[in-house]
C-alpha cells in the first residue's frame, strides 16, 4: 500500500468537498440564513485535508488494492464530514440521521429518514440535492477532473468508482477523460434548470430537482416530491431526464464527435429503451382503470418507470397502491437499473445482457458438448474473465443482499417493508413499498438498521466490491502483500 | 435424437408407472374402495407403454440432449397420467387441479390446491402420497434400477434427473448404483414407518408421513398436517428423517462400506449441519415469547427448520404467525434447500458453498491479479466448468423465477403470498406465508397460474435445464443439429 499517496488523495479529496460548499454557503447566505453550519465544516475540512494534500509524494503509484481502500474510505469520510452540516443547523439533530441522509445523498439513493421536508432550511436543502449531483458521477473523478494527478495509475481509481462492468478511457488521458464526463454531465444538468425553469418551476426547487436527476438520486425540496406541483410538463421533463442521466456517458460523446453509428448499434441502449417500453406499456395498461384516462396513466407510469429504473426514486403518485402487477414490475425494475457509465444504480442492463448471453451459450453447450462458442457484446467477443467478473457480482451482491436482509429482519417490521427498504438502498432508488413506500420514510428503523443501510448504499453506489474487499485483512497487512508476491 | 431409443425409454416408464399404481390399488381394495381409478389408468399405460416398450432397439445411444428430452418429457407425461386416479374417482374433478397436485406429488414439493384433506378416498391419499416416494429418488432412477437397460449412456438420464452439481457413480455399474441407492432409500423408509408405528402412530399414517419425508415432499393425509397429532415424539422422528433424507446419499453408501472418514471429512455436511443448527438457535430464541417454554420453542424450530431445508414442508405450527426474524430466516432456507445427491430441492447447499468460495477467490484476485488460485471442494480442486455451472444455474434460475414471478402476480394477490407461492414451488417445498401458509392452500389461482406453477415445480425439481431446453429448437431438428456438426 502508497500510505502517502492515499493520504494526499484523501487530502485532496476533502479539500474538494470544502469547496463545493461553497454553493449551499452562498444559497444560505442569499436566503438570509446562518453561514455557520458550512463556514465551520469546510473550516475543519481545510484543517485536515490542507497538509495531507499539499504535497504530492514522489511516488504516485496506484495499484488495484490501493483503488479499492480510496474510493472506500473516501466515500465513508467525505458522508460522515457532510453530514456536519445538517447536525449543526439543528435539521437533523442526531448524527446517525444526518449520515444516512448523507449517504443517502452521495450514493445517490434518496432515501430519507425525514418526515416532514420543507420546513428545513434553504441553504440545507440545496446541500442535501447537490449530494446527489457530486455523487452521481463520482468524487474521484471529479478530483481527476480538476486536480492534475499523476495519469498512470488513476484508471485504478475510475474503475473502482464509476459504474458498471468495463470502464473505457474515452481519450488517451485520464484527466481528459474525466472532465470531458463532467462537461458533458454539467450541460445536461444545465439544461434541464432551464427547461423547468422555462417550465414555470421556481429556481431554487429547478436546481434541486435537475440534481436529482442529473445523479439519479431522487431527494426534493417538496413533502409529495414532483407530484406537489401537479404539473404534467414537469412529469415528462423530468421524467425524460431521468432517463437520459441513465444512458451510458459514452454515448454522448459519441455524438459530440460524430460518431453516431456507435450510438445507433449500441445493444446495451435498445435494450434498455426497449425494457422501459415495455414497462411503461403494461403498467399503464394496468392502472388504466385507476386514473380513468389512458394518457393519464401512460404519464405516470412513463414517470415511474423512468423514475425506478434509473434509480431515482422522484414520484408522482402514490404507487404503492398500484395494482399487484404493476408493483411487480416496478420491483424488478429495482434491481434491473440504468445502464452501465450512467450515473444510475442497480444491476445494470449492461450486466442481464452478459448474463443472459452468457446462460444461453452455455445451455446450447450442453445440448451440443463440443461447440465452442464466445459471447458477443456491443459487437465484440467478450473475455471470459468479463462474464465470470459478471458472475462474481451477482452472487456476491445476492449474498450481502442475504446477510442485510436477516439483520434488517430483525426490526419485526412486514416483510415486504423490510424486503423493498433494503433494495431501494442496496440498488440506490430511495422509496420502496409499504412503511417506506413514497409516502413514507426510514426513520423508524433503529440507528444500527440506519448503520447498515448506509452500508448497503455505499455497496450499491460503489458496486459491491469496495466495500467488502475494506474487510479484506490482506488490504491492510503491508507484510503479507510481500510475502504473497515471493510465491 | 435416437426416437426409437427413447421411445423404449418412454414405455418402460409408463409401465413402470402401471405397476407403481398396484399398491394403492391394494390400498383401494383393503379399504372397499372403488378400485377403477386405479385399474383404468394401468390398463391406459399398459396399452400405450407396451408396444412402445416391449423391443430394445439395436442402438441404445443416448446423449446429453436425448437425455434431457427424456427426463423431461418423461416428467410431464407420468404427471398427466398420475392425474387421472384424482379425476376418475372425483376426489379432484378437474384435471388442471389434479395435475398440479400429481405434479406437485412427483416433483416432491408438497404443495395443494386441496381445502379438505382428510374426506378423500384412502387408495388416493396414499397414491398422492406414493408419488412423493417415487419422485424423491427419480423415476428414471427407478426405471434403470430394475430393468436392465445398456450401461454406456445411462448416465445422461441420471445426471439429469439426480439433484446436484455432480452426480458420481457409487459403483462402476450403472444400474448397480441405482439399485444401491434405492436400496439405502427404502431401508431408511421402512424404518421411519415403524419408528412411527412404535410412536402410536396408524400404520396408514405411518406410511403417508414416511413417503412425505422420505421425498422431502410434504403431502400429510390430515388437514393440520404433522401438528394434528399434537405429540413432540412424532415431531422429532418425523423432522430427524426430513434431515437424514436431505444428506447425499452417497454418504449412507459410504457408511455401508466403512468408508467413515468420507462421511467426518464432508464439508457439505458440516456446512448443512452448521446452517440448520444456526437456524434453530436463531428461531428457538425468536419465538420463545410466543410458547413461554424454551424447549417447546426449539422442539417447533427444530421441526420448521427441517422441514423448510428438506424442502418437505410438513407443519406442526402455523408459522405465518411467528415474528419477521423467524420468517425471514425460513425464506432464505426456502432457497438454500437441501443437500445434492438426496432427495430435497432448492438450490441446494453444495452450490452454495462453492458459490461463495469462488466469489472469495475471486475477490482475493482482485486484490493481487497475479495470484493463481483454485477453488478447493469437498477435499479436491474443482474444474472451472463446474464453478461456470453453478453460476449458470443460478442466472437461469433467477430469471426464470422473475420471469414467473411477472407473470403470477396478473392475478393481483399480495406481494407475499405471490412472491412465497413461487419461492415454495420452484424450490419444492409447498406451503409459503401469506394465503398459501401452513393452514392455506392453492385452490385460490387461475388455472394458468396453475399450469405455471406446474412448469416451476418441474423447473426445480429437475433443475432448471430439463424443462427449458425442451424449448431449445435444436433439440427436436435433426437437420440443424446436423447442420451445426459440419462446421
Amino acid at each position: 500500500m502508497n500510505y502517502r499517496m492515499i493520504a494526499c488523495v484523501m487530502g485532496r479529496i476533502l479539500l474538494t468537498e470544502a469547496a463545493l460548499m461553497s454553493l449551499p454557503l452562498l444559497t444560505a447566505l442569499s436566503y438570509r440564513e446562518s453561514p455557520w453550519p458550512f463556514l465551520l465544516t469546510m473550516l475543519l475540512l481545510t484543517l485536515i485535508g490542507a497538509p495531507l494534500g499539499w504535497r504530492t509524494p514522489k511516488d504516485t503509484a496506484l495499484y488495484a488494492r490501493d483503488g479499492f481502500a480510496v474510493v472506500a474510505a473516501a466515500w465513508v469520510l467525505m458522508s460522515a464530514f457532510g453530514a456536519m452540516p445538517f447536525v449543526i443547523s439543528g435539521d437533523i439533530p442526531r448524527f446517525v440521521d444526518a449520515f444516512f441522509e448523507t449517504v443517502s445523498g452521495f450514493t445517490t439513493t434518496g432515501a430519507s429518514i425525514l418526515t416532514e421536508i420543507e420546513p428545513l432550511h434553504r441553504g440545507i436543502l440545496f446541500w442535501r440535492s447537490f449530494t446527489h449531483w457530486v455523487g452521481g458521477m463520482g468524487v474521484l473523478v471529479f478530483v481527476m477532473a480538476i486536480l492534475p494527478m499523476s495519469d498512470g495509475h488513476g484508471m485504478h481509481l475510475m474503475r473502482a468508482e464509476v459504474p458498471g462492468p468495463s470502464v473505457g478511457k474515452l481519450v488517451s488521458r485520464m484527466s481528459e477523460s474525466a472532465k470531458i464526463l463532467y462537461e458533458i454531465y454539467t450541460v445536461l444538468t444545465v439544461l434541464e434548470i432551464i427547461i423547468l425553469l422555462l417550465g414555470g418551476m421556481p429556481f431554487f426547487d429547478s436546481c434541486v430537482h435537475a440534481f436529482g436527476s442529473a445523479g439519479t438520486g431522487g431527494f426534493s425540496n417538496r413533502n409529495l416530491s414532483v407530484g406537489a406541483y401537479q404539473n404534467p410538463f414537469f412529469d415528462i421533463v423530468i421524467g425524460t431526464f431521468m432517463l437520459l442521466f441513465s444512458i451510458n456517458f459514452n454515448l454522448y460523446y459519441y455524438l459530440l464527435i460524430r460518431r453516431f453509428a456507435e450510438v445507433v448499434k449500441s445493444e446495451t441502449l435498445w435494450t434498455f429503451i426497449g425494457i422501459v417500453a415495455a414497462s411503461v406499456l403494461a403498467i399503464a395498461a394496468n392502472i388504466t382503470a385507476m386514473y380513468g384516462s389512458f394518457f393519464t396513466s401512460l404519464r405516470h407510469a412513463y414517470f415511474q418507470v423512468a423514475s425506478i429504473i434509473s434509480t431515482s426514486g422522484f414520484s408522482t403518485v402514490d404507487f404503492d397502491q398500484w395494482p399487484a402487477f404493476s408493483r411487480a414490475i416496478l420491483t424488478v425494475l429495482m434491481f434491473i437499473g440504468a445502464c452501465a457509465g450512467s450515473t444510475g444504480g442497480g444491476i445494470k442492463v449492461d450486466r442481464l445482457i452478459i448474463l443472459v448471453k452468457a446462460s444461453i451459450r452455455d445451455m446450447k453447450k450442453m445440448l451440443h458438448p463440443n461447440a465452442v462458442a464466445s459471447v458477443r457484446f456491443e459487437g465484440k467477443p467478450l473475455p471470459e474473465r468479463n462474464i465470470q467478473g459478471v458472475h462474481t457480482f451477482i452472487a456476491v451482491y445476492l449474498m450481502i443482499f442475504v446477510v442485510s436482509y436477516l439483520l434488517l429482519s430483525l426490526e419485526g417490521f412486514d416483510l415486504i417493508s423490510t424486503f423493498t427498504a433494503l433494495s431501494a438502498c442496496i440498488n440506490n432508488i430511495g422509496p420502496g413499498l409499504g412503511m417506506v413506500g413514497p409516502t413514507g420514510n426510514f426513520s423508524a428503523f433503529s440507528p444500527a438498521s440506519k448503520l447498515l443501510l448506509s452500508f448497503d448504499m455505499l455497496v450499491g453506489r460503489l458496486e459491491v466490491f469496495p466495500m467488502l474487499l475494506l474487510f479484506a485483512p490482506s488490504i491492510w497487512s503491508r507484510r503479507r502483500l510481500i510475502r504473497r508476491n515471493r510465491f
